[in-house]
């Protein structure tokens, strides 16, 4: 049984007209499916707007017991329900979750830990409620997906003693993933701004098709894949020796194209 | 099956401690059960926070676009989820609602209405993005109640046309409970302030322990069941003839006790 989770960042989501494309474009695709979403410049918004000025370092959120309030607010609740309503009103079932809805997501506050800045020097973070996924309960969630249901999943995990958890969501994505793999034969799908992975990082065209395992380490020397994308398809990989069938790497306005972005297998 | 529906409102729930009591109390209930809560001193005070001033008509709130979203924002996100973790935390499957998600709660919004205001006058009043509701679909919420979960709705319905929808909390509990009647044994709780129906306002120990159908005019009659309190009851023994078993009007501090409130069958 083929399922296909879709991972879109807060970009596509947060504006009104690239949400209904991808939304459209989600409806379409067939068999069952996840979605999986962020929703961090809005979260950033609101939380500016209510005078709580946000620090990221390293690209990831500091993020206080205040600010957990507010990510929360708005990842599972104004990007999530939102997303939820228009799905209905596209004949899909969906239903919104956080991973401490039905225990989905178990994790653990991150602890502090050494991060590289931006000039290069190492500092202790102590990023707050942060997590780190320590397992993925799925059973209910595969008896949903088998009854027509859509799970829409947003960045938020729970430590199962009261403190929800600010979470990656492409962890979240890749983590969901492996676990449905048990049951399902899934298809990741990440969502990027390029149409792919790049054999030239100025020309749009050049999308790898396909990238086997045992040809990624010959293009991560060749230098072709570096930088944030590195990590991504270290991850990606690893899914896939997790049990997950294929990744693909897709612009969000193509997910409902079998033949576009690159695919990793 | 017995499944007990406690509906809990705002003042209750957006307070730390009265929540936690409660949800200690609550998860000392046998057997199934749900929770309906509301949330709308937060929303009132978020919203205010945000810079968009809140209007009540008739103890309503007026709900455009930009309220939608605070109030999405708040009881599904927010107060929500904050529930669904200190359940989790307790042992308890909760699993966190919105009319939307699995297209649980569908409704309309509502057209324009004539309202009493306070000077007696009536005045056409467009409330906005509220819904009254059409239809509660149950079946995929009773599997999941009978598999240990427990769900956990806030006041919000959608129209299925992708509006969300802000509902009366009172109302999606009664609606609630009476399509899962179909499949339980439903007592439905609404907590009060006081201890349950007074048979002297001015006297807290003067709890009417039972009321049945039969009793009821006599009651509203003689006086002892007048103001808000009168649709409140009607609301109920409505519940109970559309299959509801019993309904128990009690302090969210004593809903674990079986003997305590007023029992309306």
């Amino acid at each position: 049984m083929k399922l296909t989770l879709v991972k879109v960042g807060g970009a596509i989501v947060e504006n009104a007209d690239s949400l209904h494309l991808l939304l459209d474009k989600f409806a379409r695709i067939d068999g069952y499916k996840v979605l999986v979403h962020g929703g961090g410049r809005s979260a950033t918004r609101i939380a500016e707007q209510l005078g709580l000025p946000q620090q990221m370092i390293a690209g990831r959120r500091v993020t206080d017991a205040e600010t957990l309030r507010v990510v929360t607010m708005v990842y599972a609740g104004l990007v999530n329900k939102d997303i939820v309503a228009e799905l209905q009103a596209r004949d899909i079932n969906a239903l919104g979750l956080t991973g401490a809805d039905m225990n989905v997501i178990q994790s653990h506050r991150r602890a502090p830990k050494n991060v590289r800045m931006a000039d290069g020097s190492m500092q202790l973070v102590d990023y707050g409620f942060v997590g780190d996924i320590d397992r993925v309960n799925a059973d209910l969630l595969a008896d949903l997906i088998a009854k027509g249901v859509v799970p829409v999943v947003c960045p938020i995990g729970h430590d199962a003693k009261g403190s929800l958890l600010n979470t990656n969501a492409d962890t979240i994505a890749a983590e969901v993933a492996k676990a449905l793999a048990a049951v399902f034969d899934v298809t990741l799908v990440f969502c990027f701004e390029k149409r792919g992975v790049l054999r030239d990082a100025d020309d749009d065209n050049s999308v790898i098709s396909t990238i086997t395992q045992a040809e990624f380490p010959a293009l991560v020397e060749q230098g072709i894949v570096s930088g944030g994308m590195l990590p991504k398809l270290e991850n990606a990989f690893d899914a896939i020796r997790a049990g997950v069938h294929e990744v693909i790497i897709t612009r969000a306005d193509a997910i409902d194209e079998s033949d576009a972005g690159t695919r990793l297998c």
